[in-house]
């Protein structure tokens, strides 16, 4: 806990209670040479890739044993909390640390994924990708806010881009924070997960026409705002019927707001996610045809652009099994969950990798992306019990 | 329709096809005195009040008698059109122009209010409540977006703010555009104005709990989006069933939006008007009783917080006959209409004036507060003949 205290003093700006480590910015490099450090404290052969991401190596016997990997992020949302990420890293050590010892064929690292919120350049998990040979021209020239690109950002970390810098390992097992409140809503502590839950975005407008608040009468208006929450309505309707799915609208521009002005464009974001892939095309057929349904209601147009899409990854049993075994000798129950949120093991995943994820559960109603997103210190040290007897069977 | 095209060249700003004339600005100052010379052109005698207020007499038999005033204002919306505001003006001066060789005791006077439209120190009818003497140390100090208070602007421009500089006339009458669809859709040019409609503006705030997109299910929920959305809905419902009554919600703000965060607060602008003080009783009193209901269903809480509220005005029966006598004589039908929108006509209704509206149809489905804003040329012909025999007739 004191290491997370001390991680999250790292991008804690003036008047904001939270940390901010933008992928690839100096807070982010600051927090993982910090943990640089924690790494060589612990022994371990510590190495950078070509895309920075940061490797604590513990050596197996046998150097062509594909390896075992544990770690996380340690970039933050803007105003993030102290987990998010961090968690990860931090019971990776701790976890790596106790199997000094061991004798064992398959080398253990500790990772530190970067840029794995990607807000900063639009994309996320940058390091995962990169360690799975996934990070293309294209990828290094996407550019921030203020026109840095990537391959520039990494270059000023003195990182070429040129990654992976490793083979990809045998496993790989991810603590992170549920993010939800499904676990505090059933009192345990921690959860395997069995997937993560497929993705799409979409940016929808609705074109009305703008009109005077006094002078129009409801009868003829074409307002695009009430096509827009008519939308809203129906889309969440539509995922209460999709068994785990979710439909969120989380940002909604009117164009040219006015008190007194009928809206003539609105402009929403539509986030789905299913946790199937059937239950995904489900929602992401509806999308469209529910605007166009709500807008025809208002007189209004639609237009629904597509913007990103992922499809579920299932994790791998073997490493769900290892987890729950290793749960149960701990004497700890382990419940099977599907994450909601995207994660870099769900990226290995889909290379290949057996990756499995460990949840640890959130307090304060699942809070997340928020400076008061919290795990107990119990809950936390259950964790690491755990991952580093999976870990140990694992190798 | 020159000098209107004359008029709407001041205050266009580049790349903006609209004129920007912002109340007691250098634009409205320069309209003014353009309008000035027209008055001076016609040989009527020019003076200014205390407020800035513009007025061109063509003065009557008996000095004692009270005045008879025609006009409206020469300020603008942001990028607005050419004849809202402009045209009562334009149509003001022809129609008086018309009545320089009659014999009649009462003096007639254009008159031209200033600052109508109140976006710049947030507070409309700044003339018109000027001329009735309602203009109060308060309405002096308030400040614009730069920190000018409306006395500095009015003493920038030579004015003392000591209003009224008349006493009030016996009749006032008011040409405007209709800025709604009701006159083009009856293919009709002219509408006397019977009454204009109550009004009250909300801020509706919904407070929820924000929260990852992914990871709370949606039963978990507490989407104040989601809250103001259904909200909309109600709203709209409630005002449907209340005859001739209208809502708007023209301003949306969510709190830190973002397409993967569940909306934890939202704040709408809401706008409600009605011909009758029943009808907005109720609806004023609706309002925050639905956004209580659409904030349980989700969860949320609500707040709703009243920022204005005025009572319809009832305009001149008599001066609506001699509209309506003026227009059958001209073989034109002139249906009633209710204004949705203030005017200062209503100010000086309120105030005991015997005030009439001429409204004239507004072409382009009833576009207003817009470049493309228009009226015919033979619809603005046919207000000018009507104005000038309702005005000789009103003597």
């Amino acid at each position: 806990m004191e290491r997370l205290d001390e991680l999250a003093r790292i991008g804690r700006f003036p008047g904001r209670d939270g940390s901010t480590r933008p992928g690839l910015g100096a807070a982010e490099q600051e927090a993982c040479d910090l943990v640089e450090g924690w790494l060589a404290d612990e022994g371990l052969a510590v190495s950078w890739d070509g895309a920075g991401n940061l490797f604590g190596r513990l050596p197996g016997s046998d150097p062509a044993c594909p390896e075992t990997w544990t770690g996380s992020h340690l970039d933050t949302v803007p105003n993030g909390g102290r987990f998010d990420g961090a968690l990860g890293v931090v019971c990776a050590i701790e976890a790596v640390g106790r199997l000094a010892g061991d004798r064992a064929r398959s080398t253990v690292a500790v990772v530190v994924f970067r840029d794995e919120e990607g807000w900063r350049f639009g994309r996320g998990f940058l390091g995962s990708r990169a360690a799975c040979g996934e990070l293309t021209a294209a990828g290094l020239a996407l550019g921030d806010a203020d026109g840095i690109s990537v391959a520039g950002a990494l270059a000023a970390l003195g990182h070429d881009g040129h990654a992976p810098g490793s083979p990809l390992p045998g496993t790989f097992i991810e603590v992170h924070v549920e993010q939800g409140p499904v676990l505090e809503g059933e009192d345990l502590p921690l959860a395997a997960v069995s997937s993560i839950v497929g993705m799409a975005g979409f940016v929808c407008t609705f074109h009305g026409s703008a009109g005077h608040a006094g002078t129009v009468p409801m009868g003829a208006r074409r307002d695009a705002f009430a096509a827009c929450a008519e939308f809203a309505g129906l889309l969440r309707e539509r995922s209460l019927a999709i068994a785990g799915s979710v439909a969120t609208i989380g940002d909604v521009r009117i164009a040219e707001p006015a008190a007194n002005v009928v809206p003539g464009r609105v402009q929403a974001s539509v986030d789905v996610r299913a946790p199937t892939s059937e239950a995904l095309a489900a929602l992401v057929e509806a999308t469209p045809a529910l605007a166009r349904e709500a807008a025809a209601r208002h007189g209004c147009s639609s237009e629904v652009e597509s913007s990103w899409r992922s499809e579920p990854v299932t994790l791998s049993a073997t490493v769900a099994g290892a987890l729950r075994n290793a749960a149960e000798e701990l004497g700890v129950a382990l419940p099977e969950l599907v994450s909601g949120a995207g994660h870099d093991a769900g990226i290995l995943a889909a290379a290949g990798v057996d990756s499995g994820m460990l949840f640890v559960r959130s307090l304060n109603g699942g809070a997340s992306h928020r400076p008061d997103e919290l795990s107990g210190e119990a809950d936390v040290a259950a964790a690491i019990d755990v991952l580093a007897a999976a870990l140990r069977a694992a190798r």
